[in-house]
C-alpha cells in the first residue's frame, strides 16, 4: 500500500499531522504502558526492575508499524498486537518483567489514554495558535477600525460597516472558542483506566491506587469513574472544533467574497506562485480560503460521526468506538489546518481601501437610504419617511441617478433637510453607528478575560 | 395544508413542542418588539404612549399564523410580514406610534432574539429534567450498587460489573452534560440587536443605550458586539444537545439490549398496552428506548446542519441562517423527548436480579477466567498463567464443562490455588474490583458540585 | 400543542406538504387496510361483506389525529392505535368484520406501504416539476446561447462563457436527476407485506396469494420478498433527492452570486414586495435562492440519517425505522420546495446583458490572457508565450492599463500578431470555444432521451 | 510527517488502498496528461514526437510525492505542481514538446479525470466482490432454507423465521446494490475535459475533436458537455456506496447480535487469535462485524459531505471541489473494507442450529402465540381469539408455564383445537409461512437478472 498523505499540506499542518501520525499514535500507547509499569511498581505489585525493563521496550522505533497494522484486523484493534510485540520484546531481556506488561489494563485503556495524550498535544497547539490568531485580529480590528466599507446582507449591499467591525466580529467569535476549549480541557485530559470492564478487578484491592499513580505518571487527571463506554468527553472535543471550523469557514467565506474580481476589497497575502492558475496567468486565487472552506464542509459531518458513535453497547462499543479512531484525528487535522491558514491569511491580509470607497458609491447612495429614512422619520414619522425614500430609490434606480439628487428635488425632503444635512446623511463615514464602540468592547473584553 | 405533529408525542414532549410551536415563535418575536418599544421610550426616542400602543399589539392571538406564513416566501422571512402586520394593527389605534414599530431593528434582530427567548425556556426545561434524571439515577446507582451482572464487551460476556456501576457511568455522563449546559448558558442567553448591518446606525448615537435598555427589558445579557453573522452561540446549544442525546442513546442501547428475550435482565416500566404488538400478544417492546435511539440517529446529523450553517456571508447569511430556523428547534424537541423518555424509563426500570445471576453462569465460569489468570500470575507469572487458563477455557468450551472443574484438574493450578480459593476466584460477587468505590466517587462528586 | 408549519411556505410547497400531512399519512395507512380487506376477500379468507364493512371505516375524517398521536408513545407506533380505532369503528356496525381488520398484517406493513403510497405521489410531483424545469432551462439555454459573460473560477474572473452554456450545464444535471428518479421508481413503488416477521405465517398457505392481490389492489409491484428490515429502497429516494437538492443549490449559488450588487448580471424575478428588507428600501434580496441554499445545507444531513438508519436489528429496527418517519418526508418537502423555487426563478430570470458586457471588461482584458497565450504559443512555444503574457499581465495590473495596449508594445508579440489579430484574440465573443456546440449537445441529448 | 495508514487493514482492503494511494492518484493524473498528448497529436495540433516525449515523463516514479504535496498549498491543488514538474521533466529532453504539456487543459480536467480513472478501477473491484458475496449468500440461503430460528422484532423474540430467509433478505438487498452500481456506471465513467472554464476555447475549433480523441485514448465516454461544476456524477457514487454500506451494516448488526453470549446462534468464522481479548482468554469478539459497523457509522456522514460539496460556485468550486478530494476515496475504502469483511464473514459463517432450536423454546411457546390466535380466529373470530391468547400468555408468563399447557386447559380452546392441533400450531417448524417461497423468489430473480 502507498500512503495517503499527499493532501496533508493542503488541508492540515505538519505539526498536527505529526501529533496524529501512526508513529505517535503508537508511541503514546507505549507511553501508557511505560507509565503503567511505573505505577504498578509504585503500588508494590511488581519489583522496581520491571518498570525499567518494560520502559526499555516503549520506543515506537522498536516496532514495525506495518506489522502492527497487518495484525490489527485479526485482533480487532491495535493494542493487542502492540502489547504482544512489547511483551515479546521485554521477554527477550527479562521474561519475568514481560509478565507484567499491560498489567490489569485492557486494550481500550491503552488506546483511549493514548488518544488523550495526543489530544493534550493537539489542544496545546490549538491554544497557542488561537491566541496568535486572536492577537493578529485584535491588531487588525484596531488598525481598520474606521475604514468604511459596504455592509452586505443577502449578498446585497447594505448600509456601511467598517473593516475593523467585521474583523472584531471574527475576533469575538474566536475568543468564545478559546473559552470553550479552556472549559472542556479538564473533561478531556483525563486518564482512562478500568481494565476489562471498568472495575479494575484484576488488580484486586490495588485498582484505585494504581489508577492514581498512573494518572500522576502521565500528568493526567484521574476521573471518579472510568469512562470507556461514555464518549462524550471525546465527542465534545470534536464538537468544539466543529464550532471553531464553522467560524473559520465564515471568515474564509467573507474573505473570498471580498476578493472577487468584481469586489476586490480584500486579498489573501500574495506570494510568488500563490493562487496561480495552470492556464490563466492573471489569476490570484483565494487558495487559503478554499482550504478552509473545504474543512468547513467536511468537519460538520465528521462531528456527526463522533456524536453517532456515542451510542455504545454496554462496557465496550461495537462499531462506535472503532468509528472514532480515524475520525477525531481527522477533525483535529482539518480544524488545525484551517486555523493555520486563517492565521496566515489574517497576518498578511491586504485591504484595498480605495476599492472599498469606490464600492460604497456604486449604489448611487442607495445603501444609505435607511439613514435618510430615519432622518426624515423624526420629522414626518417613519412610515411616511419610508414611503418617500422608497419612491426616491425606485426613481434613482430607474433613471440611474444619485439618490441624493432625487431626494433633493422632493419638497417633502428639502423642507426638513438642507442639502448639507442630506449630504451628511448620505456620507457612509457618518453612518457607522456604534461600530467603533463595538470594536472597543471586543478589545476590552479580551483584556478583561486575559487578566 | 394539514399539520405535521402527529409524531410529536412519540419523539418529543408537550412542553418542548409548546416552546417551539408556531404560536410561541411569533409571540417571542412580538415580545422583542414590545420590549424594543419600551426601550426606545426609556431612551427618550419616543414618547411614553408609544410603548403602550405597540405593546397592545404584541399578542400572537391578534394575528393569523397562516397569513404570516403565506407572506414569508415573498419577504424571505417571518419578521417582515409580522412587523407589517403589527404596524397595521398599531396604526389603527395610534398611527404615530405605528411609525415607531421595530425602530432601528432589522428582521434578524427580532428573529434571533425571539429564538434566544425560546432557547432560554428550553434550557430551563433541560436543566430541570436533567436534575430530575440525575437524582433518579443516583438513587438507582446506590440501590443496585452490589447487584452483580455480566459485563459485556463487543456484545460478549466479560467479567462482572454491577448494575449500580453501569448506572453510575450513565449518571457521571449526565452530570457532565449538566455542567456543559451551565457553561454555555451565558453565551446563549444574550440579546441580538444590531440593526441593518450590526452598527445600529439608524439609532444614531442612541444605539448602545437602546441596546442596553432592550437587554434589560428582556432580562438578557448584552453582548459586547452584535453576533448576527456569528452563529457559534446557537450551534453550541445544538452541539451540547447532540452530546446529551448521544448519552441518552447509549443508555437506551444498554437497556434495550438487556431487555432482549435472551437476556431479560432489565425492563422498561410496564403499563397496560405499553410496547404491545399489533400481532403478537406476548410482546413487551422497548418502545421508550426505540424513541431515544431514533433521536440518537437523527440529532447528530441535525447538529452537523447547525455547524455547516455557520459559514455565513458577510453581515447576513444566505441559506445558512435560514437553515437554522427549523433545525435548532427540532434538535431541542428530539433531545427533550429523549430526556423525558429516559427519565420515565429510569424511574420505573425493572431489574430481574435472578436472571442476572443466572446469566452470570451461562459461560460456565469463563467470564471469570481473568480472575484466575491474575491469581495464578502472582505465583507463576502472567504469561504462563494466561496459557494455563486459555487452555482450560478451550477445554471447558469444547466439552461444555465448568471452568472450575477443568482448572481443578490441572496440577499447575491445584498446586497454588486450593479448591476454595479457586471457587472464590470464580465467584462473580468477589470479582467486582473498585465498582463500589467508583459509584461512591460519582455520588460524592455530585454532592461536591452541587454545593 | 401548537402546530409547526408556519415555515412550510418558505421551504416547501403546498402540494408536498399535503402529501406528507398527518391527514394523508393516516389516510394512506387506511388505504392499505381497505385494500387488505379486499385482498382477503379475493383470497377467500373472508366473506365479501367484510371488505365493505372495513372500507367504510377507512376514511381519515372518521378519526381524531390528536388521539391517535397521543396513543402512539405507549404503542411505539401509529399503526397500533389506528388499527385499534378502525377495529372499534367497524365493530360498531359489523363485529364479525371487525375481526378481519388488519388480517395477517403487522404494524410495519401498514406504515411502510402507507409511506410507499405517499412516495408514489411525491415522485409524480417531482417528475412533473422536473420536466417543467428542464423545459424552461432548455428554452433559456437556447435563448442565451450566445450571450457572453465572464467565466468565474475560484470566484475570480476567468475566460468568458455564455449564459446559455451555464444554463445548459444546469439542465444537463437536471436531466440526469430525471433519469435517476426513473431508474429507482420500480425499486420503491412496491408493496411491503410480510406479517409479524416477514413470513406471512399467520395467513397459512394463503400468504403469497393475498400479497399478490394486495399489491394489485394498491397498484404496487409485488417484490420477491418482504423488505421491512432492508431500507435501501427508501434511503435511495433520500439519496436521489439529496443529489437533486445539491444541483438546485448549485444553481441558487450561481444566481445569488450573479445577483450581488457588484456583479448584477442576473436577477431573481421581481415582484412587489419580493425580497424587500425590513429596514432597507433599496434592496432586492435573492429570497428564492436563500430558500434553496437552506435546503442544500439541510438535506445532505437528512440523507445521512436515512443511511445511518439502515442498520436495523433482525426483523424490525429499534430506532432506525423510527428515525425514518419524519426524515424522509422532510427530505421530500425540502427538495420539492427547492425545485419549485428553482422553477419559479428560472421562469422569470432577468439577465442584464449590458452589465455582463461591462463586467467582461473590468479586468482590462486579462481574462482573455489565455487566448493570447495560445495564439503566441503556436509561433513561439507555449512556455515562452506564457512568460510573455504573464509579464504583460503584471504590468497591466500594476499600471492599471489595458492588456491589449501593453501587449501591443511588446515586439515579441507585435512580430507575430497584428494589432487586429490581437484585438480579435482579446474579444470575449470570439473566445467561446465549443460553448454553442456543448449547448446543442445537451439539447439534442434531451430530445434523444425523450423519444 | 509520518503516514496515517496503520488503520487501513482494519477498515479497508489492500486493493482499494492501492487504487486510492498517493502513488496511483498521481499516476492517473499522469495517464491523463499522456493521453492528452496523444490526443493533440491525433488532432494535428502537435507533431507525433511530442506525445512520445510527454509520455516518457508520465510515470509516477519519476516524481517526488513529498515535493508535489508540499507545493500544493501555494497552488491550491496538486495539478499545478505536477504539470510544472512534468513540463520540467519533458523540457530536459525535448523543450519543444514541453510546451505542449497539459495543452488546453486546466487543473480540474486532470484532477477530475484522474479521479474517474481511479473510480473505474474501484467500481470494477466492487462489481467483482459484490458478485462473489451474492454467490456466497445465495448458496447459504439455499443451505439454511429450512433452519428455523426465532424471528426478532424490537429485539424481542417474535414468530420464527429461517436462517435462509434472513440471508435471502440480505442477498435481495445486495442484488439491488449491484443493479444501482450498474446503472450509475455510464454516468460516472466519463471524461472531464473543458479547459479553463469548460469551453475548451484555448483549443480554438479543435476542442470537441481533441475531447473525443482524449476520451477514446482513456476508454471513457465523452459527455455532451463538460461537467466540472456539476458534481452529481461523483456524489452519486458516494450515495450508492452509502446505501451499500448501510446494508453491510445491517448484516453485521444481525450477526453480532446473533453472536451474543446469550444468543449464540451464529458466529463469525474462527481463526487462531481472531477476536481474542487482551485480558479475557475466553472471548471471541465479532471483530469483522465491528469493522463493518464502524464503516456504517462513518460513511453516511461522508456521503453528506459529497452532497453538501455539490453547491459549487460558477465554473469552479471554492471549498466544495476540494472537500471531495479525500472524502470520496475514504468512502470507497470504507465501503470496500466493509464488503470484504462481509464476504469473509459470510464465507465462513458458523451456524449453531442446536442453539437456534433451544432459543425457540425459551419463551415457553409464546412466540407462537400468533399462530394460535389465527387458528382460533377462524372459529371464534380474531378479537376473541386475541383475548383468549393474551390471557393465556399472561398466565404462562406469570407462572412460568408453557403456553401450550395453559391453552390446553382453556375450554374455549380445547373445544375447537385438539391437543395435537394445538401442538402443531405451536411447532415453530410449521409456522414458517412463505419463507421458502420467498427464498426461492430471491434465488430465481437473481438467475433472471443475470441472464
Amino acid at each position: 500500500m502507498s500512503s495517503r498523505q499527499i493532501l496533508d499540506p493542503l488541508f492540515s499542518t505538519g505539526q498536527m499531522a505529526e501529533v496524529f501520525s501512526d508513529r505517535l499514535r503508537i508511541q503514546r500507547m507505549l507511553d501508557f504502558e511505560a507509565a503503567l509499569a511505573r505505577a504498578i511498581v509504585r503500588a508494590g505489585i511488581a519489583p522496581a526492575k520491571v518498570s525499567e525493563a518494560i520502559q526499555a521496550g516503549c520506543l515506537v522505533e522498536q516496532y514495525s508499524l506495518e506489522v502492527l497494522g497487518s495484525e490489527a484486523p485479526l485482533a480487532g484493534n491495535l493494542a493487542i498486537p502492540l502489547v504482544k510485540a512489547l511483551t515479546t520484546f521485554v521477554a527477550k531481556k527479562d521474561p519475568k518483567a514481560a509478565g507484567f506488561v499491560h498489567w490489569g489494563a485492557t486494550s481500550q485503556d491503552v488506546i483511549d489514554t493514548g488518544l488523550v495524550l495526543q489530544l493534550r498535544e493537539a489542544l496545546d497547539l490549538f491554544g497557542a495558535d488561537l491566541a496568535r490568531l486572536a492577537d493578529t485580529l485584535a491588531a487588525m480590528a484596531k488598525k481598520h477600525a474606521s475604514v468604511a466599507m459596504a455592509g452586505r446582507t443577502w449578498l446585497q449591499q447594505a448600509p456601511p460597516v467598517t473593516l475593523g467591525l467585521k474583523i472584531a466580529g471574527w475576533l469575538d467569535a474566536i475568543e468564545r472558542h478559546r473559552a470553550r476549549l479552556r472549559e472542556l480541557r479538564p473533561r478531556v485530559v483525563v486518564l482512562q483506566f478500568g481494565g476489562a470492564v471498568g472495575t479494575l478487578a484484576a488488580l484486586g484491592e490495588h485498582g484505585p491506587k494504581v489508577a492514581r499513580a498512573l494518572a500522576e505518571e502521565l500528568h493526567l487527571e484521574l476521573p471518579v469513574i472510568p469512562w470507556h463506554a461514555h464518549r462524550d468527553r471525546l465527542a465534545e472535543v470534536a464538537a468544539a472544533l466543529g464550532l471553531l471550523t464553522g467560524t473559520l469557514g465564515k471568515i474564509a467565506r467573507d474573505i473570498s467574497l471580498l476578493m472577487q474580481t468584481e469586489v476586490g476589497e480584500v486579498f489573501e497575502p500574495g506570494a510568488p506562485g500563490r493562487g496561480g492558475s495552470s492556464t490563466m496567468p492573471h489569476k490570484r486565487n483565494p487558495v487559503g480560503s478554499a482550504s478552509i472552506l473545504a474543512a468547513a464542509i467536511r468537519v460538520p459531518a465528521l462531528v456527526s460521526v463522533m456524536l453517532a458513535a456515542m451510542v455504545e453497547e454496554h462496557e465496550r462499543g461495537l462499531g462506535g468506538w472503532q468509528a472514532e479512531w480515524a475520525t477525531l484525528p481527522e477533525i483535529c487535522l482539518l480544524a488545525h489546518g484551517g486555523l493555520a491558514r486563517a492565521a496566515e491569511i489574517a497576518g498578511g491580509l491586504e485591504a484595498d481601501t480605495t476599492r472599498m470607497a469606490a464600492n460604497l458609491k456604486i449604489s448611487h447612495g442607495m445603501i444609505l437610504a435607511e439613514s435618510v429614512v430615519f432622518a426624515l422619520a423624526e420629522r414626518v414619522g417613519r412610515l411616511e419617511a419610508l414611503g418617500i425614500v422608497e419612491g426616491a430609490c425606485r426613481e434613482a434606480a430607474a433613471k440611474n441617478r444619485d439618490l441624493a439628487a432625487v431626494l433633493a428635488e422632493d419638497s417633502r425632503v428639502s423642507q426638513v433637510l438642507s442639502r448639507e444635512e442630506l449630504a451628511a446623511r448620505l456620507d457612509p463615514n457618518r453612518y457607522l453607528g456604534a461600530a467603533s464602540e463595538w470594536i472597543e468592547g471586543v478589545l476590552s473584553a479580551r483584556k478583561e478575560s486575559s487578566k
